[in-house]
């Protein structure tokens, strides 16, 4: 097994305009809290909030091309969102190796999102299998 | 409160050409899994399988649309990858209100996306907040 607890991975992501634009044209999500300044601003936000599952697409690529094999595939992920991601957020991402279930070809992950202001934006925990 | 315990919501999602090579180009993740059919098909699969995360982006347009208000945010989401998806497939998303928990304005679901063959290919739990 190529993983062992406690491996660190780590990367910058940076949820873009073309991150944000390309997200709310795809999945034809409007909703005026990622759309509308002024609508965000009345809830207590300081500006349009990122949609949160632009993390969940941060994932995708993390476990598809940051591991050190190709061979894998998602079982299932969590997420929680702690704090508001605002655009051109520059987001550090680590992934530590929680559990590795080598009769069954399992490895688990736990990871979290944090900003520039040190704030965790978003954490979770991600299964994975070997195949 | 506008929801309440056992409320469901339906809808047909399609995971079209657009939406799979809008995914993949705009999150980079090119893993052989979800863009080498014969890799794909030497992993037991019939083809090149999709992008777990697409439906991620799915529940996004689902709690930012389809609900009977706009005033939502996603607090926690969790999903469970089941069977895998293909292209062009159809899939039924149905969610159901779990809770209500007035006292703190947050609303959990339960969802599952289940294809034309009546195969659950994923399903999960949502903890949105309404503000």
């Amino acid at each position: 097994m190529i993983f062992t607890e406690g491996q660190i991975f780590e990367h910058i992501f940076v949820v873009s305009d073309e991150i944000y634009n390309g997200f709310g044209s795809l999945f034809n999500d409007r909703n005026p809290l990622h759309t509308d300044e002024e609508f965000a601003r009345n809830k207590g936000f300081r500006g349009a909030v990122m949609y949160g599952n632009i993390l969940n697409g941060f994932l995708s690529f993390f476990i598809g091309e940051l591991l050190p094999t190709k061979h894998v595939i998602i079982h299932s992920q969590e997420i929680n969102y702690k704090n508001a991601v605002y655009i051109n957020d520059k987001l550090n991402f680590k992934a530590t190796v929680e559990g590795v279930f080598e009769s069954v070809n399992v490895v688990e992950f736990k990871y979290s999102f944090v900003n520039e202001d040190k704030k965790t934006v978003a954490k979770g925990k991600i299964s994975i299998g070997i195949i």
